[in-house]
C-alpha cells in the first residue's frame, strides 16, 4: 500500500494533514510551495489538473478535493480505528458535514475573502457583496453551534467529521473571522484542538514555517 | 426503510433527483415550494437548518447537502445496482468528481451568478470579479472536458459521479454558460442524458412546472 499526500503548511490542506495524523496514517509527505507555484508544474498537473492542495496519492489513484479525500480514508481507515462510522444513517451525518463545511461554509468564507482581502484585486471587492458573505458566514456559525449545543460533538463521540470540520473552524479563526458569540462551538473546537493528533500535526506545520 | 426526498423541479435538486431514479428508489417525493418560502417553515429547517433543498431523511436521519446525499446513496444502494464502485481507489475517483463539482465548479459558477445575475441585487454585482468567476468556469470546463477525451464516462462505465456531475452541467447549461467549446464533455454530456433514469427525472420535472 503506497499513499503519498502533497500538501503545504498552514494552508486548507491542514485539513487533509490532521484527519491522517488522527488516523495514524503512515504516508509520505510531499510539501509543496505554493509560493514557487509547485502545484502548476506538468508532473503536479498531470496528478491534480486544478493545481491546488491537498493531493493524495493512494496507489497510484490521484484524489483531490479535502471532503472527498476525508470520507475516502474515513470509510477505508476510519472504520477500524473508531473515527468513522459504519455505512448507514450515522454516517450519512458525518458525510453531511463534511460535505457541508466545504460547500456551503467554506463558500461565504471565500465569497466574504474575495470581497475583502489583499489576497484579491481590489477592482474585484464589493462592500455589499461583503456584508452579504459576512451574514451567510454567521448564518453557518449559528447552525454549526446549535448542533453542538449539549453534545460534546457532532456525532456519537469524536469522528473525522469533527477533524474536519474543526479545520475548517480553525481557518475563519485564522481570517479573524469573529467567533466568540459561539460558545458551544467553541467549546467543542477546544475540545478537538486538545487532542494529540491535532497537537502533532500543528507542531509539525509550526516547524515547517519556522513559527 | 423508509426514504423521504425534498426537492425543488428546476433546482439545484435535481442532481439528486436524477440519481434517486438512476437507482429506482422507491421514495416519497415531497415537492418543496421556493417561491412561497417552503423551505424555511419551523418543521422543514428542524431537519435542514440551513433552509435549502435538497434533502434527504433516511430512517430518520436528515442528509442535507447534495454531495454527501449522492455518496451516501451511492454506497448504500449504487454498488448492487453496479453503479457506484466498491471501496477502494476507483470509488475515491468518484468521490473526487463529485465533491469538486460542489465545491470547485459550482463556486465558479455560484461567484459569477452573483455578479451578473437579476438573482442577486445588482449593488452587490462587480463586473471584474464576473470576468474572474468566467475564466474559472471554463478552467474547470477544460479539466473536464480533457478527464473525458478519449473515454465514454469518467471512471470505468456510467456511475452516480457521472449522474451527478452531468446534473451540474446541467445547471450551467440552464444559466447559458457556453458549453460549444468542450467536445468530450458535449458528447459525454449526450450520453447522460439519453438514459432512460434521466429522461423519466426530465419528464416528471418537466410536469411538475408545467412545462
Amino acid at each position: 500500500m503506497s499513499l503519498t499526500f502533497y500538501y503545504s503548511p498552514m494552508s486548507t490542506a491542514m485539513i487533509t494533514d490532521v484527519v491522517l495524523e488522527e488516523l495514524d496514517m503512515p504516508c509520505e509527505r510531499v510539501v509543496i510551495d505554493l509560493k514557487k507555484n509547485q502545484t502548476h508544474t506538468p508532473q503536479y498537473l498531470g496528478l491534480n489538473p486544478n493545481g491546488k492542495v491537498p493531493l493524495l496519492v493512494h496507489d497510484g489513484t490521484p484524489i483531490w478535493e479535502s471532503v472527498a479525500i476525508t470520507l475516502y480514508l474515513g470509510e477505508i481507515f476510519g472504520v477500524a480505528r473508531g473515527l468513522y462510522p459504519v455505512p448507514g444513517p450515522e454516517r450519512g451525518a458525518a458525510m453531511k458535514w463534511v460535505a457541508w463545511a466545504n460547500v456551503t461554509l467554506a463558500e461565504a468564507v471565500g465569497r466574504w475573502m474575495r470581497n475583502t482581502s489583499e489576497y484579491y484585486p481590489a477592482e474585484q471587492h464589493n462592500a455589499k457583496a461583503a456584508e452579504a458573505a459576512t451574514a451567510d458566514i454567521h448564518q453557518c456559525l449559528r447552525i454549526l453551534d446549535q448542533a453542538l449545543t449539549g453534545r460534546d460533538f457532532l456525532l456519537e463521540g469524536f469522528t473525522l467529521a469533527d477533524a474536519h470540520v474543526n479545520s475548517v473552524i480553525d481557518w475563519l479563526r485564522f481570517m479573524q473571522v469573529d467567533l466568540t458569540p459561539y460558545s458551544s462551538l467553541n467549546a467543542w473546537s477546544q475540545r478537538c484542538a486538545a487532542r494529540p493528533a491535532y497537537g502533532r500535526a500543528m507542531a509539525r506545520a509550526g516547524a515547517a514555517v519556522g513559527a
